[in-house]
């Protein structure tokens, strides 16, 4: 039931609102004996903190993890690990001028709907600021997932209308190594410059662009659910609950569609040592909602960042016509799918979490 | 957790293969006093059944529902409503020839690994024909949502690449006539016919097409969750969990990563009524995860047919390298997205009533 | 949510009204691999079965299980389990007399309070005939859980206020043999003359006993979850689940509430093979919601049948005060907790099952 | 899935080791518009703490709740409620000397066998500090109730084989006086003053006392969900899941399994202004798992503090039998019923606010 909460074995419920005192999430369900340090939480918010290049947004967070419980002597107990992050840098007072206005592009008008009040500081519990929580639980199912030599990497795939040239490697450790040094996450040099022109010259514009983020996994085969809970099934969900994503596409996705089944099925072979495999991956690392052992490949679009200084029309909670500005001083990314990758990534890892403790239910 | 099972409050549990003696599903949490009639479901079912034409399997299944449970003088009670559907028609001799041989394209690898058993005859719970049990199961949530005013049609989109001009209508009613009169539930007709073109000669090749549903729904605002159960979210793990689906959008969909802001965002407008609401419709319905009130709109891309007769290489359960191959006697649909139309309707019919009753405890 | 589904990973969902055309219950969750026949499950509905001696009701039902889905070739395929139990024997009319009438200690008056209709016919959804899915869903736990050694039997402790005497045996085959040739379930045999001649009494006197169903459980050590999900949590969840029921204690139970900490504290021991265990077992097999590997030892305790033929003051569905009566010929158990005692087995399986599936998940 | 979470829509989760930082709560659920205060919470909190007098541990741990999210000008947003209670007092040297020791009436054991790891400093999760947690979001959910004209209010009704004189008056308010005056929240002077005797006398002996806490609730009928979730199944999965608890029983409780139906059933009557009820109230407030209007009625039995100076046998972590022994220092509580009366209150009205909202899905 609860929406503020993800998983089933391994669960994550998340708290906090971006102007409030702390954001934070509870991991319920992870198994025992996993390793923990706070580093390892820190060094993945690191990387969805803002203000790392001028192609993304200057506010500057530090976010730290607080470890609250569920860790003893440096391991998991089986108890549920509670993390905190502090906020900082809160000034709502520019909030202010817009608290009464519909604000295009962003949920006040439809929080309002549903719940008659709405934080409007910050964008309350609607803001991008609770995937800051999402990212600390991710980088603790990334552990459990390690031990079980499962790894998943996120990428900038398309921004502006700009993409990286594809089929990406399946060599997991390159991806990371080049996205991860570059400043927006793209993991193709060449097209990471042309993107970081066109995020400069909409910046000019008081504009923003969309983007495309890729994901590959890899993962045995035999994890994830049939019917229901199908691994792209719960991964599109994953994906859908990140704020500002448009839709989600596994394997050839919408390109599918203009395939001939011919061309489409991945034909099955098998190698000297006995591992059946498919000789191509149109699948996208599944096969009626399970793991092939192939790559899992997935992509996620992202709307350009509604925040924009440009002026848009629009209509105050007065039933007004009028006209809504952000100020000047306000601070947004350009293109919000630059730091949405180890958000994605986190979600992933906790994803492959969840279906790896599952899949331990599925033979007597 | 179970993974047979969908939905909240509203929630459905199916059950059965395609060579059983039945499929079935239990609707638990629909509330008392909708009025059901087994016709209803039925009509329901008429519309997924194959063999209406040339462009879908000649298999003549014929389904009837029979209400077990949960209906008293006309009523729902607020028991669950059991719903069983026999199988006819199941001669499983002809998947003797193949239940050694990993089929490309389909699950039976996967179940495999994951289970170690496999009910191979027809595809077992992996089978299409579990997606008839989710029809019953809609046609009840359609019966909910008609007395809250809330709608949904879904129709044929796009197949073979030949695409029907955006935008819809929102003319519910309208898009609903044309599509169910039509025999690919296609609502234009001039896209129809180049359609069933392609399909006759993909027919001739045996080979199949791939293809695109969309769908679109009335409903008011304030419907849906923040976070992670956002409307969008659910939509799209309800879509992702049918056969033979790579990709969701909403709105504007991937196209959005190629947007700027200033064209993507959706300024808000008011009428002489007094109503607020959005000029356009670039989000698709939501933000934030919560129904604007303007219409619901999205898609869904499903791959080219799996089966098909055309020789494919693969592997046999025993190691060795072989050829799969359909007998020439095998039905299946040439493009299984035209039966997926009223497929997708009943599952958004689903989401939206499990939104509905979800939503009752969202204020004090 | 849904309230007709019991259990997290092993996940029961039942259907159907005592009058209606059948009841079932949707096993989803049951691992692969386990061998299961038809008969198996049977049997366990014969020991549930009325008639089967002048202690119980004279209705002859007769159930039979049939299997429609989740089985191939004698074993469990991970798919979910449909089992259908078609109703016999369903005379309605006689029910035409009370129906607007509240009948004293059954369900009539709240279900019309919460869903404002009800299906009067037998009790519809509240009737005991709920349980015969219960048992038949218990019949397949069991089958998973002899495949672990895990044991469980339930037997009649006191009827009447005429109580066996304690501590039970801990050899569950030899209560199970007891238990099972006796005519009213109670393993000892002075104390099941004392309690038939209760019954004969009663019965003359058209009135009804209440009764204490005990329940012992082989299990090792460590299944059952911390705080919220305690295995003794879980059992009395399951237990004030069946009609009838007014209290659950486990191990000393409310006899604990009159006992020194130096009395009732298990010590511990080790014997010479290095196996630790507790010397007492006042705690009755669990600390802290899990298995100390001793016996798992409860009671549950069910009020007298509620249908009795003395007539007794209520209100007619108008407001009028009036005379409720059951017909002569109106067939009721004089003492429901006979028959618990197969229903008590099985919701103690289920849970079992499920605490078994879920500890899978506790450690790395 | 989640064993520290408990609720199905207004639903929480706890997290925290008695000496680690904190511990806390999220609740995820509560809808939009309950006004709510800090000190709202810590009014209740401080009912919980120990050290009020003789009769309780002297620990001083002046318990503050930090609201971390979900309020906005005083009020319920519809968003996560995160309450941080920090951890005071907390040297954990003494439990050095008794960690690699199985402790009688503990759960290292336990946890050891389920996780293979255990944080042994003050029980870890284990601890009744936990329960802290569970009165704050009780404060919560008794405000949501407050606004539905809903109470609760829990009272220590037996201690040592000393019990109140039964039946109480259906006064709540009058209870909740009494019982919150009286230094170990029994609402019968006389009887108060005999069981604080009892309680030096134990102390001086070094052990412990048990006891049975009674609870009462006003509220409408129709709450409650029929089959699994019924009211006093979900009140028994509540009271179980407390620590040391050993039994639950509503209304005539275990005494009916030694009444007759002629003397158990509740007659209906109906008064001058039309309104239905029962004439007594064996029942306890429920008929087949929904309210009936009458008082809910339960209690629930505590086995006596399992921390007690006496020497205990037991065995060590390496096999060995050992003595155990608590340091002359250690604070504990003679009788642990006492400090569970605001528990079992908090617990009572989180299930009455899941309840009252899953109720509002009931009707179509």
């Amino acid at each position: 039931m609860a929406s503020n909460s993800f998983g089933k074995i391994f669960r994550i419920t998340t708290f906090g609102e971006s102007h409030g005192p702390a954001i934070g999430v509870v991991i319920d369900g992870c198994p025992a004996g996993v390793s923990l340090q706070t580093e390892e939480i820190d060094q993945q918010l690191a990387f969805r903190e803002p203000g790392k290049s001028a192609y993304t947004s200057p506010r500057t967070e530090h976010d730290r993890a607080e470890i609250l419980s569920g860790i003893f002597e440096g391991k998991t107990t089986g108890a549920p690990i509670a993390i905190l992050i502090r906020n900082k840098d809160a000034d709502s007072s520019q909030y202010d001028a817009v608290k009464n206005v519909y604000r295009p592009g962003h949920a006040n008008f439809t929080y309002l709907e549903k719940y008659g009040i709405f934080d409007y500081r910050g964008g309350g519990r609607s803001s991008a600021r609770e995937t800051a929580a999402r990212v600390a639980a991710g980088a603790v199912a990334k552990k459990l997932l390690a031990e079980h030599a499962i790894d998943c990497v996120a990428y900038v795939a398309e921004i502006g209308g700009i993409a990286i040239p594809e089929p990406m490697s399946s060599d997991l450790r390159q991806i990371r190594e080049k996205t991860y040094a570059n400043p927006i996450f793209c993991p193709d040099e060449a097209t990471s410059a042309k993107i970081m022109k066109a995020i400069e010259k909409v910046k000019e514009e008081h504009d923003s662009l969309g983007g495309v983020i890729g994901c590959s996994a890899l993962l045995p085969a035999g994890l994830g659910d049939p019917v229901y809970a199908k691994l792209e099934a719960e991964l599109a969900y994953a994906m859908l609950s990140l704020p500002a994503t448009k839709g989600f596409e596994i394997g050839s996705g919408f390109a599918a569609a203009r395939m001939k089944g011919s061309e489409h099925n991945d034909e099955f072979d098998i190698d000297e040592a006995g591992h059946v495999h498919t000789a191509t991956n149109f699948a996208g690392g599944t096969l009626g909602g399970i793991s092939t052992g192939s790559p899992l490949c997935f992509r996620v679009a992202f709307k350009p960042t509604s925040s924009i200084k440009k002026p848009q029309k629009s209509v105050s909670l007065y039933g007004e016509k009028t006209t809504f500005q952000l100020s000047e001083t306000a601070r947004h990314d350009p293109c919000v799918a630059i730091r949405a990758v180890p958000i994605v990534e986190a979600m992933t890892a906790i994803v492959l979490a969840d279906a790896l403790l599952m899949n331990r239910a599925s033979k007597c």
